[in-house]
């Protein structure tokens, strides 16, 4: 195939647009790929689709040699399902819904487990027609709060969304291995480097799951990864708890006066001299901050909840969010943010600075008041038997060695603070590295949640009814090309890895004789015939500098340029990434680019 | 290729399902190619997506052949530009429209003029970038009051849609003419019959336009054809006028009492009597029939229209409704029904039965009350000199021999009543003959409409800004397939055409041996080896009879049975259209199905 730049629907742009915060976002709009349509929305240009064109070919042959089977669900749904599996309430601000003619729900599918669900219900009956995995490359659609970087966080998104049915435990630990496997050759013949890292489930329900994160500064994901291999997502690190302590000689708490210490420094200041320690001084990592904080439902509720963490580590809102579903009534994502002064008015008894644990012990020797009453969760580190200094539920005090599982008592144990760079990985294998990405892919062993709200059983080997394991899995197809472009690019435009490239090779003639635009042009003809893409800058009127120019914008990996040279039998060969040029004997041109361009 | 029917997602159904009107819905429903999501939406099964992909295929080729580049446009789109051409509001219903978190309005688009416009805008400024032609394969919305008959009338559904920009008249008919010409080599080539007819533009707006219509009595178009080649959806075909009448020696108009004769059949009686004719009796067509109308327009607004047609003819409300948008105030889809109790009630004047026209002779000698001050429309028959009986505004009265243009005026021409078979081609070319047919593309010529209300302008040979002028075309994509399966079935099943078969053989292996499944097996690794996609029955439990009744029902056009011949070395080569079935020997089974299945 040839397309000629004189006719190519394309126009590159010198300027980077205004709203574009990433390299790849700028360029993939500069070099003529997509352009605005809204925010996170997006149009395509015809160099844009060949690129597009090529990330999709590569996913659906990797998902069918595993033995996935393409189908196609529409965008546009009933809410009737997603009600079933609650995910219509669940989804919050993030679900796209509308209304039609006659007022029956709708909405625009963020993602299609009921769907696969109700599809395989439909069909299959037996055990025998398990296992299955089923894909689909489709639009789908979410109303990010904050759309940004371009395709990177996009709200119209191109995904590859997968579903394994599985008759049993094992069969889905198969499943998801071969998504496993699938997803890290899909990743390697995109050319884009993925980390595998362990990850929470989220809204999605179910239990196991990674995601393939690709490192770069600009993701939105932090990970961790240590020196011995362990890598996870902020939000999936488990905390080492320490071993509980054995308090039966541990002297009574009591209460003292701390005036004037409504900070954790203050306070470790403050308990040098009240109560001074003989074999060491009193460090933040002595004290329990309890911290007040209004998780927002699904529906719109604020629950307040106090979380107790160690006070000399951050409490980190993420990392809540994305562990405490299961410490609520409630399912789906909930936000986790500060309690406001609004929240704080409608419980008196938490004393702002001197807030302690609900206590088991007599709170009329610990402080009038007690955070009882309300949903009480503590970081891992806080064990039985691990001594606190902490508020005492009154202005200006505190109490000293409060003991955890003798004074007081939790309702749950949550992920609560942040990961630092030097903790000990949870696996042993040493301190951890922080890092970011972008989540390129995502697996989840869903189990039987969506199978059981739907009613998804078959026959199982002894003719009963059982109900399926799934799992679910996606590729970010939109997305994958755009950090393609981000992780190829230079200051003067994309790079693309041959695989994905829009032509195998850019060809420009220069000069103004006619002798360059024949011979382009019979080469074009003959690296045609040979199977290759040629984009070919036959634009008459326009300069050396601006064609090359373009050329580096645009990206393709092998530029070819039939010039001055030709009066000697000779044309330039460049590598775009290297910027290594080599002449060639025109006759010698074919076999050479035929070589080069094989991938 | 080679699909297995022992893993292939696919269940065959016995029994049709519920909502299936017609028999391509119920068989691609039975033969496991879509499955119903929601009234009008549909989910594709991996069978159905391959036929799909082949339509698709060959749709783009000859998009491509012609010159046209592929883009690709967002479904979800912002207000503003649909906002700017008025067709946010013009689309009434039928438009999904809704908010995103932030209250800002979104659609879900039926169709993309605006957003290819403002990409041409974005992107070109000379007359030298024109003739450009741009089309999208792309998921459409459109809320379908009556969503039918499965694919051939969805609510969400896939279209090919185009659209061609030039700088002058002559250029929109060449780029015009091009797309006729790729649509006639795109039909063609899926095997399926169309006929071009003429049609009016409707809600798109522009002059010139086209549809290609599918032959079928399930069809909701009706058109119509004259021997001499005329052709025409039936909102397009044109009265032939009658010429003006000179009515200078005409007698005045009187009014006489007709008691009791509120329809046309009992006015023709009494006229009889009351008013005998010598040269022949009064017929029907001597009567001038005041219809009373409601235009609901785009708003929702009710617009009361009183149409004047000749009393043997019926009112055509589809045909008022595609023609009656250039006389109202309004732009936009207008329909058109009769008007309520509730509208006559807002109008005292009209007077059930006795309705006239708006006079301009002295009103006191005809009756006291008129239509006047309501718009009056009349059907092309009503020219200038014709003389009718009509109603005088009065009860139990008729005015006889009132003149058109001498007695009463109207605010417009309409076309107005049914057309009858029998009736006048409008270019002379016989007799018109009614049929039924499925739209299958439609193409118009758009004029500077959308270009006017964007901005979208060039600069043209002189140095001068103008407007650029488009065309607009579109294919039905799902609604093809679904057509080629109405037109390629018996009552066994779909019979495809080669071209958009899921294969090129369905292979069926028969028997309790190994040595059938052995050497299908072995054919058809051949057969994929040579390139042909094998849907391979190798189940192995399922009797003879039930995988017969599939490979019927599933429509690949070759069956290939290895069963019992295979002792004596052959197996059987059955052409599903016609049935006829071959010995054929097995070492020459690959080469001779390779050549029937050649396309």
């Amino acid at each position: 195939m040839v397309l000629r730049l004189s006719t190519l629907f394309l126009r590159t742009l010198r300027e980077d647009p205004a709203d574009a915060e990433v390299a790849s976002h700028r360029l993939l709009v500069r070099a003529g790929y997509i352009r605005r349509a809204a925010p996170g929305i997006y149009s395509w240009l015809p160099l844009g689709l060949k690129v597009l064109a090529r990330v999709e070919g590569i996913i659906r042959e990797e998902m069918e040699a595993m033995g996935a089977q393409e189908v196609h669900f529409p965008a546009l749904l009933p809410r009737e399902p997603y009600e079933a599996t609650n995910r219509w309430t669940e989804y919050g601000e993030g679900l796209f819904r509308l209304q039609d003619r006659k007022g029956a729900d709708y909405l625009l599918a963020p993602t299609h487990e009921e769907m696969f669900t109700l599809l395989v219900k439909d069909l299959y009956s037996s055990y025998k027609d398990l296992p299955l995995s089923l894909f689909q490359i489709q639009t789908k659609y979410r109303d990010e709060a904050r759309p940004r970087a371009g395709l990177l966080r996009g709200r119209e998104f191109i995904m590859k969304d997968s579903y394994s049915f599985d008759i049993d435990d094992e069969g889905l630990e198969a499943s998801y291995q071969l998504h496993r496997a699938a997803y890290l050759r899909i990743f390697e013949r995109l050319g884009l480097e993925v980390i595998p890292v362990t990850a929470t489930a989220g809204a999605m329900g179910g239990s196991k799951s990674e995601e393939f994160l690709h490192p770069t500064p600009i993701g939105e994901d932090t990970f961790v990864q240590s020196a011995g291999g362990y890598t996870a997502n902020v939000e999936a690190v488990t905390t080492v708890a320490p071993d509980a302590i054995d308090y039966t000689d541990a002297p009574a708490a009591e209460v003292l006066d701390t005036p004037d210490t409504p900070t954790i420094e203050t306070l470790v200041a403050s308990a040098a001299t009240v109560a001074p320690r003989e074999d060491r001084p009193w460090t933040a990592a002595d004290t329990l901050k309890n911290v007040v904080l209004a998780a927002v439902l699904p529906t719109g509720e604020r629950e307040i909840v106090v979380v107790g963490v160690p006070g000399d580590r951050t409490v980190d809102l993420k990392r809540i969010e994305a562990n405490i579903a299961g410490h609520l009534e409630t399912g789906g994502e909930v936000a986790v943010e500060a309690a406001t002064d609004d929240d704080l008015k409608k419980h008196p008894g938490l004393v702002k600075g001197y807030i302690g644990p609900g206590l088991t012990t007599d709170a009329a020797v610990l402080g009038a008041e007690s955070v009882t009453g309300l949903r009480y969760l503590v970081d891992p580190r806080v064990v039985s038997g691990s001594a606190w200094i902490t508020g005492a539920n009154e202005h200006g005090k505190h109490v000293f060695g409060l003991i955890a599982g003798r004074d007081f008592t939790w309702d749950g144990v949550v992920e609560a603070v942040e990961v630092r760079e030097g903790d000990e990985a949870p696996d042993g294998s040493g301190p951890l590295v922080a890092a970011r990405g972008i989540e390129m892919g995502h697996i989840f062993q869903l189990g039987r949640k969506y199978a059981d709200a739907l009613g998804l059983k078959v026959l199982d080997r002894n003719g009963k009814l059982a109900t399926v394991t799934m799992g679910s899995y996606g590729v970010g197809v939109t997305r994958a090309l755009a950090a393609l472009a981000e992780a190829n690019h230079d200051d003067r435009g994309i790079i693309w890895p041959r695989n994905v490239a829009p032509a195998d090779v850019h060809l420009v003639a220069t000069g103004k004789g006619t002798e360059v635009f024949e011979a382009a042009e019979k080469l074009a003809a003959e690296l045609e015939s040979s199977g290759l893409t040629v984009l070919y800058d036959d634009r008459p009127k326009v300069s050396p500098g601006v064609k090359f120019g373009d050329a580096e914008l645009i990206g393709v990996p092998t530029i070819v340029v039939v010039g001055r040279g030709l009066a000697d039998g000779v044309l330039e060969v460049k590598d775009r990434r290297t910027g290594e040029a080599q002449n060639v004997a025109v006759d010698e041109a074919v076999p050479l680019l035929r070589e080069l361009t094989a991938h």
